[in-house]
């Protein structure tokens, strides 16, 4: 119910085609997202390409299908992330219209309408190959939501030289994705040398005291470099949506 | 050396002035910063009144006063966080210039020029009052690089329709700064709610179980509303730039 | 032996049909349980219909099949949680009388004589569809107790609209559990809305810093909404059974 | 903002009283507690004497008695928690209708009218004699609920006996706090012995791998006596006010 | 009520001199310990000498005179561990009886029969010069039990040779005590030097990553020396108590 | 080389049979045990029958039959740990002389002459079925050793009637071994009912916040009852190894 | 780009042959190595047989094959660390000059010219059979760089006696690589041993409280042996690496 | 007893001088250093001048003087760390050849003879001004030790080209001690630009989600840089040391 017709609603109050009671009843289950708030902005935002993320992880094939199907009928954005190939096959005899990227290990389908596109462009950097699958995931997330993204992989700290060589996407981007695993510390060095956002994402990629991504979760949270924020072990999703989202900013 | 450094000197080169044995020896030494990288674009924000932290835990009040004058004196501005009221007073009889905000544990100065100001808004939510502290570095921050700043206190998720009551904030904003502590709900509450960045500051604000901050760090890492990213525990200063920078964009 | 045997035990000695010594070479062996401490009242609600559990986890079904039926042969109520679906075809086959709920991982049978119904009615909300095995697990405990269940499931803190629209569960429920992985915030804002008991179930969904769990256990603990409890992570049988036990209080 | 506040609102507008744009505007700003949600149960039950907890560590003497003062203005029970000798001394100066018990650490003072009585008895059981200000706390939150509290204190586990002793009382109480500090057993032994809810409060008394209540606190989650939860480490208040809740179900 | 009680008043029961019925309510309130369980020969064993030992750390003066009075005036074995120089001169001036070890950081007195001399004789081993407050607790622990006590202290296993020097109190003592903080190795070493049972004490000695003592436990844990066992960190007393348990045994 | 093949060497010298230079070189590689420290006995001891171990888990059948049978032809007891069914089939098929107990999941052979006995009898104490693969482990351990064991069984603190049932038992064993997992309160239970050593063993039994036997682990290290130690997790050999060590002192 | 080549270019400058606008273009993108640091000297020493090494463990063997192939073709050494034995074939097959090393996971092929020899000898130590395949990946490190390496294996410090007979290794080396796991006290010993310097090695062997290798890694950095350093859990390649470094120094 | 010692030995047994039981006697008291190990050749090294750390924390001022004078007294270095201003005051006064150097917390005094200096140049390179007195430990020991040290303070990742402007010392030393709190990144990027030893210091320095120096630590653990490992947070002088040994190889 939008705002919209909680005034009219009123208005036939007043105007004495419905009853306070039949009003009352109406209003009490009134969800909450219709009273006007952000959530209304938030819905447009979806709806203009934004995708919805299915994790699909512990889900079955016939569980993501029946998610996916729903959203695309609406006409937004389909992702699934998280499918291994035999998932991704079996989700796709059942739902064609989902394209497969088996190294971002995900299924996906544009909105109906293309979304708006970014302001800027989304740097995706990422430290070392075994890092690209989650860095991948947010290539794609950004790329749903309209933003132009450039990818900068393999360029880890212990060769510096390969990320100074990029220098011209370092320049031009307008927020980046960071992605590495073992010390974490390529985000570090990229808000280092740029002045926009730099969202953070560590992955499990290491061993021993890596401790299954914590070395460098820690490692980014303590960065002194400002500018940077984190987001969970191997969230590519969430930092490739929040790229996007500063993206379309302004 | 400057951009404009190395083209004179190619051209000494090139006039004979200067012999390439000689420039070989110079170029060696070049400082990485001046081979037009991004970095450069990072120093004219400097310029432009971004604030140069310092973190005044651990150090001298003299230690500060110095490092703040050598600031001042570029015309940049000073943000002193961590300070308490002794060495608060201590620092200000060295540099009376400095304002003290004894609630937010810092002192500051703006630019000599006022920053450019912010597109939108940034809007700081805290969820209780023991939040205040790293709430109002947020706020300081922010303040400084120019952006406007509204302040949201004292919404914990326990006691939601303060925040809703907020609705005009929530709608407006181009970026939050959340800061909460104990189980540290609150930024993916705002989060669901808007559809605009949400940097989440946990806080160490707790006790037992709370481990110091590190529930609501995990529980904001764990967040499933995208659009959220984390910074350090008590890092308001981060939050705080972040949010600052975002709202300069486009 | 009950107390009415000890207090035979003495008659007979006051009688000179039990030597003292013969007396107390029995009561040495007396367990513990048979002093007519609380333990009695316990054993009286086993035996109105309160499941005694098996953890079937490690267990062969044979195992699990010949403790199910000691049980059963009491007229107890049996609960068998975490079973997979291959052993839970292989308990039934030894013992057919035991109902299988997949979703749920449980096998059970209800007690001879029904347990006496609650006094309320016992509301179970949950998260995510991933925390669905847990919550049912408490659905199914909380129902062999004799407790009427309402299931208010997939209502995470990102769509607190759902959450909201159930507000006649929220308003009418005797006691709470609530299920929920990643974050775990949902237990405090139900908590914040009711002012009867909550029980918080941390699930070990999630990834990354979820940590199996840790961060929404943590979370849990750390709410600052008074009301709010927690059990072990994964634990939707003790949660179950604690709303059960103050469901029949009074 | 009333259920029949809001009825009474489209009444007028019905009768023309008020026009349908105020009632609009009188709506939005609606608190959301006021649509008729469990919310407004709860705000009865506070008014019949439920204690608004002020954690008083952290606050300074003044913040303590200006909010405490609010809360007594409204008639409500007030109840301040962890308070030194000496800033409770300060806050009694600036409002002595506060009642200070030092052990407790704890200033308090009665509701207007007295909360309905709880249903049965809530026993506090502690396990040592450094667990008691914990112990002490949940007993005067029970207390100023209107529930009878009876202490069983200094029982660990190394001198079950004693617990053993308190038999009348562990047959009789209707909801336990077990409060224990080191291993955390009690609650574990307090609940295999009796068939109602037990609330375990770990608290921070070891040293060592206690690890500040850690090991208390994993303990009791891991406890596999059912009917048992947990709440945060030293949280007497969180416990006493449970079980205060429990004691008036029904 | 001891064994010899319970035959009696079944003798009662039998002689007519007392009803069943009240000799059942004798028994109902029975305390455990006197059914004739091993708990006798234990207290046994406290009056011939064994300490019963009070924590110092967090009671205050007074306190700690109380309960040592209560003890001494029994005849037993006075310890007070954990007291600060300041402290213990307070309980001295309260109960002069008590003797002084500041570098044990103890207070003791011996019982008023002086206990069984142990069947051999307990080492207490020390790794460095910090860990001597923990292992003169343990001295003095298993020296009030009656155990006689040789102390090999200073011989961390960066000196192997030193420890390699007491060749002749490891051949013949019955049990070993062996404390160290940092890395903990000294137990392991000597535990493959010797074939009787060695008590490891961890201490919170160290820095950095010894996290307060967790690395000496965890390595102690992990010796692969069979005959190794672990108590608290720190826990000096426990480690004498043990071993002079074990001295006593035969 | 032992004690008296170093004073043949010596008379060797004295007669001039052997040069000194020739002694020196032997001496200088001899190894360090057989200089006649505590060694010696604890190789003595090993002759009588203690079991070397095998940590089965990790090494392939032909590996541990290998070892094996270098034990066996020396005489020694022969004892691997944490075999698997078809491990140990494959390792008996290549070492017939080994006996499986599938349960314990241990291979051993006995001693060629059989071990001196005891002193007393040893308990091994399991609070849950799921814990008695790690107690049979210690059982078999310690009668290798030539101990008398008594099995106490699914005893756990839930239901402490059964373990006061084996009241006998605890009056008369020399030394304790209790494993649990889960809270692991069991061992402070029985240390608090015997004044005789207890060796604690944490299991890996539970789930959630057990965090593989850590509760466990923790919960016994904080046990205040005196007497106990703590092993390893799931150290079965450990407790028995040192149980029987102590059952063989005086 | 290397050094000459900034020569030459500035040489065409000053001859006219290139403008210094190109110049200035060119040496923009200037890959950072080129600056004439320390980096050629790494490259240095890389062409002269340092290893390249591929961490195979999640990695395709066409993917490694693919990268094994590139170094290969620049003459240099290659070294695949955490191979199975299946994926070990499958490269083999794909790039037969690869030499595999089943025990030590890897698979090999030397420098096309023999790297200059070290300067003295690596000495690899390890714990425990289990520790092999780790300790054998150090050692088949060092070797591919030069390095004469000493085995000496299983010298646990349970039986140290081991360890002593290997003197003349202790003696002679030049550097040492320590590896064990459990408690991982063998590098303090080995350092209080030597005055050279000891690279630590943790393992992952180990079971219950060794939590993966922390005991070990925990133990190793709080050892206060000096001349002891640490690299992580499994990093054998890590500690050959480092070992082969220093022998080559001089 | 020297290596000769039991040469003379040997002979007077053969000599008739000494009866072998007389010499079996006798070496069995041998200290284990004396039979010719490579411990002899360290302390060889102490007489030349490697310091003996004495850890000043927890030690008082006397304590600290005596040891002091007993290594002062042997002609060798004295290096006192950890010591307050007061303290290090009350040291002097007692023992006035110590120097002190406030920053690095160190009280120190050289060896009469010079030690022999080592072969090349110790880098000490450290991030953050909060790092120095960890890095100035550093460096006086291995100043102390004879290594010239060249001192690169105030580089931390943020601003990499301070470090790059150190390119002489990069390229120039033998060996680096590399110091960093928060992230710890610094150690790995200077690891990628040399090919000599990295020694990395974690620091303490941070807050929040830094962990008292866990971050930095497990950041340099997981480094993928190869030639680099890693002492204890804080462990300055351990840095040192290796540094000092390494410099002085070959």
């Amino acid at each position: 119910m939008e705002t919209q017709k909680i005034r009219k609603l009123l208005q036939q109050v007043a105007d004495g085609g419905v009853s306070p009671d039949e009003a009352f009843g109406r209003l009490k289950t009134l969800p909450f997202e219709d009273l006007g708030f952000a959530k209304v902005d938030h819905h447009r935002a979806m709806r203009q390409g934004f995708p919805e993320v299915i994790f699909g992880q512990g889900k079955t094939a016939a569980q993501i299908a029946r998610i996916a199907q729903a959203i695309y009928a609406q006409g937004a954005a389909v992702l699934v992330t998280r499918v291994s190939p035999e998932k991704a096959a079996e989700v796709k005899r059942l739902m064609p219209q989902l394209a497969h990227e088996p190294e971002a290990r995900c299924l996906s389908a544009p909105a109906k309408q293309p979304p708006p596109p970014g302001k800027g462009k989304v740097a995706v950097v990422a430290a070392g190959t075994s890092d690209l699958p989650v860095a991948l995931e947010a290539v794609l997330t950004a790329e749903l939501m309209g933003s132009k993204v450039e990818r900068v992989f393999d360029v880890g700290v212990s060769g510096l030289h390969r990320l100074l060589a990029a220098a011209d996407v370092l320049r031009s981007a307008s927020c980046f994705v960071v992605v590495a695993g073992m010390e974490g510390a390529l985000p570090s060095v990229v808000a280092g040398l740029v002045d926009r956002p730099v969202v953070a994402v560590p992955t499990s990629i290491g061993y021993g005291a890596a401790f299954g991504g914590l070395a460098a979760l820690l490692g980014m949270l303590n960065s002194c470099a400002p500018g940077l924020s984190v987001v969970n072990i191997d969230n590519g999703f969430g930092g490739g949506y929040l790229a996007g989202m500063i993206d379309h900013l302004g």
